[in-house]
């Protein structure tokens, strides 16, 4: 459990020969040991061939050893023991407990991930069998499975070094469905990365799965990132980071000769709507969860809520008051790298110019720490201006506020695509819900009723994707047991002996699957 | 059921004012009245805002009430009469139990997914019930269905005027799901077009259903359908034709402000592999079959089986033989338009510079007649020579032959994405197949043994579709119930009172789906 600053290729190690980075502790701005050297199209094209060399092997391993696989790179993870969290808390600055927590939640995913494959239903097997007398031309029979898309390459987000990361939910969701992966790892926390690779590839080990089904690069986006994107033998993409990073990503994908698939989750400020009633009887129990929402982790999820819409009036006001207050008592909080937090800087700054600063938290007492803001316009200046729903990624929001309930429609209409969007409502509230509901289900993944959108349940009915430019491909959840089914395509086979068919597709239906078959789902 | 040259934005006729095209009966070079003149950029924006707003109705219709919907389309289909036949018949050059044929299959497709409407399985239901006591944290109520992407933009193929056309599979798949639907008509029959919609907006007027639902545009690819794919309210396209056509539309998707999906089945050569036994045993009744599949309707389908891969020596020379004598004796057929016949005319000559012509079919009797055409070449040659898989569609095929069983393999693996392959086989060739099968996963769709591409079965286990370029899309199927998924997305509905969500959500389960609740199948 050393770290060597080398990137795994399969079950080797090697240094890299570009320029080196290190890891920045970012609530004490110092540099953290090792050096972790950037790898170049080399290594590259050599973790693709070896994913290459993998990939029919893997793809066609037992659901049962696929989901021991899984299961075995939990438990490696979990005897990491304290030197993953240790590291993870001097990487990123997050808190021990939100650490230990995230480990759990990516544990428990890969967990799911195999009760998933060991279920079989993504495999969505149909079965038409064969009419040799139907007039006036016989049906041959039919038989569809799903199969994995070939190598996948993750590139892991920031904000969860471990969730969205080396195995987070991209890496686990891609395994799963037969994938062999290539992780770029996030240049924020390389030490956590090896830490995990280490883990991962311990688990091909004691599973006696080919080399190739993972490797952990390090480098830049520009060199490593593109090489490994256009590369041939790679089927498909999984990020999470900014939008502009994503777009690079996604033209890159499509400029290939064979373009492919990319599921980027980008940029979402997750609108909440306050609907009158609800904002009457209780402005002072919104505004505390809606503070307490927004400055968790300094603001740094996807699904922070970064707009909060209502009617203007005294009730609003009543809101903003209490809000105002809580947040301009919230401690600055260390952000995950000097990177993000001087973003989180320039965002504020920019947003400054255009509404109006109603309350800040409090000043920083270190380095890298973001101080809370809130901001209000009205709803023309919103509709009026872009630049008013970029996303600023950290713990400020803008409350935008509605003359009447045509305005509250024209800003939700005039959203971007979002992952979240929430409501707050009483019962004298559901009209206006129920009319505004449709539009909302054309702009968010996911819904939500006088909750709050921060925290992602991993479970089968989660969605977190939404249109763009909350991700690059809204029919698609990163989060859940229904994001294995990015990484898959359907193959039909016409007219096979049983001796020539996959088990899944067999007569006998030896993984006593659920198939659709003639039409009827068995049950 | 006269023809008037118009447009049909919902349930209005508008005449265009762009240039004028008139079908040309391909058999006689004939051109058909009456005019046809091209729509502008202002027709799309009137038909897009027409969709737009019938959308969020749409969507939420009650499946018996799209389902019903999608058999009235079928029976005013049905209600055309002869009419429809003649025109296609004379629009196309295509025999008219050909037609007769398509016209079923396009009913009965519409009535397929009716059923699969009704089913209801398409929406994905999943339930995790909410866990208040659970700690750390309690568990939310997250349910999540599938919803439709948008109106979608749906361009008709050349050689299906009916089941790949206006009311084909495409349209079919997008109503099915919810999406209201804008069809640019092929030019090559916009007569067959303006009939079938025609029976469209009358089955919308007798459902009750918004105007926008569906409407018909005539005009430029480059004026009408860029306009189309472009348009901010599109939010998905169905395309099936060329190459160029669909990269074209592929890429003005991408560059959009919000990129959409677009589900193009383009270009495909459909490799047969002859396996030796199979070959030794049987070349004249292959190369019988081979024939009968490579020139049915001029060789213009997509599932044409234009490649023939085999081991050299007697057997093959055997095939070569038999098919050459065959196809030397097969009349020269009218082609669907000049255009095609043209390209495939130049398709014909360019190959002819890099492989060996064995066989030509009997000379033209008449304008727009295709020749058949069968070529040989060596693996080397294949293999160093990308213009040797050039699609040429029409009855044209080429037969590689190869050493060994590595070369098959290597051909095998050269080749592009395709919508299906095709292997010939007998009980002592199954290891040779089996060796070869992964590498035909991932490079086409829909695999057959001892049959013949052509003729694709509409039912729940067909997958049209494959790796690029067969498709811009492997992860979908054209053809099949299974079509339906490529015009959703899921969303999510989080803690939301029974009161505020849709049927197919709420506790009582009122469809009476069977959900996938807490992580269980229901019976």
């Amino acid at each position: 459990m050393t770290l060597t600053g080398t990137m795994l290729i399969g079950q080797h190690s090697f240094c890299g020969n570009r320029d080196a980075i290190r890891a920045i502790n970012p609530a004490t701005d110092m540099p953290l040991e090792p050096a972790y050297a950037g790898g170049n199209a080399e290594h590259v094209a050599q973790a693709c061939a070896l994913a290459w060399a993998a990939f029919d092997g893997y793809r066609e391993t037992s659901l049962e050893q696929r989901a021991t696989f899984l299961e075995t790179i939990a438990a490696q993870i979990e005897a990491l023991g304290d030197a993953l969290i240790d590291r993870a808390v001097a990487e990123t600055g997050l808190p021990r407990p939100r650490i230990q927590g995230e480990r759990g939640r990516t544990c428990g995913q890969l967990r799911s991930f195999a009760r998933t494959v060991r279920a079989g239903e993504w495999l969505d097997v149909r079965v038409d069998t064969a009419q040799p007398q139907r007039a006036p031309l016989p049906r041959p029979d039919l038989r569809q499975r799903h199969i994995a898309l070939g190598p996948v390459a993750v590139f892991g987000a920031s904000n969860f070094p471990l969730a969205f990361s080396v195995a987070g939910g991209d890496t686990a969701s891609a395994l799963a469905a037969g994938c062999p992966v290539i992780v770029k790892a996030h240049s924020a926390h390389p030490g956590t990365s090896e830490l995990v690779g280490q883990a991962l590839t311990r688990a091909v080990r004691a599973c006696g799965l080919p080399d190739g089904v993972f490797s952990l690069l390090y480098g830049s986006g520009r060199e490593v990132g593109i090489a490994l994107v256009t590369d041939a033998r790679i089927k498909a993409v999984g990020f999470t980071g900014s939008r502009s990073g994503g777009l690079a990503l996604t033209q890159a994908a499509q400029a290939r000769p064979e373009p492919i698939a990319v599921y980027a989750e980008m940029s979402s400020i997750n609108p909440v709507y306050l609907f009158p009633a609800a904002l009457e009887a209780r402005c002072e129990a919104l505004a505390q969860g809606f503070v307490a929402s927004l400055t968790q982790g300094a603001g740094q999820f996807c699904t922070n809520p970064g707009l909060v819409i209502a009617l203007k009036g005294a009730a609003l006001d009543g809101f903003i008051g209490v809000a105002s207050d809580l947040l301009s008592r919230c401690p600055a909080q260390t952000m995950l790298t000097p990177g993000i937090f001087s973003a989180y800087e320039t965002g504020v700054r920019a947003l400054t110019q255009h509404a109006r600063v109603v309350a800040r938290g409090l000043a920083a007492q270190g380095p890298n720490q973001g101080q809370a803001h809130l901001f209000v316009t009205q709803a023309d200046a919103f509709l009026a201006n872009e630049q008013l729903q970029a996303e600023i990624f950290g713990a400020a929001a803008l409350v935008v506020e509605c003359a009447d309930d045509q305005q509250v429609r024209a800003v939700c209409e005039h959203l971007e695509g979002q992952l979240t969007a929430t409501l707050h409502l009483d019962e004298a509230d559901l009209p206006s819900a129920r009319a505004l509901l449709p539009v909302l289900e054309r702009k968010a993944g996911r819904l939500l009723v006088n909750g709050w959108p921060t925290g992602v349940e991993v479970c089968d009915a989660m969605v977190h994707g939404g249109p763009f430019p909350a991700t690059s491909d809204a029919r698609s959840t990163s989060v859940g047991t229904a994001a294995i089914q990015r990484f898959l395509r359907p193959v039909c086979y016409q007219d096979f002996p049983d001796a020539l068919l996959p088990d899944a597709l067999q007569q006998g239906n030896p993984l006593s699957l659920r198939r659709l078959l003639d039409g009827q789902r068995e049950a």
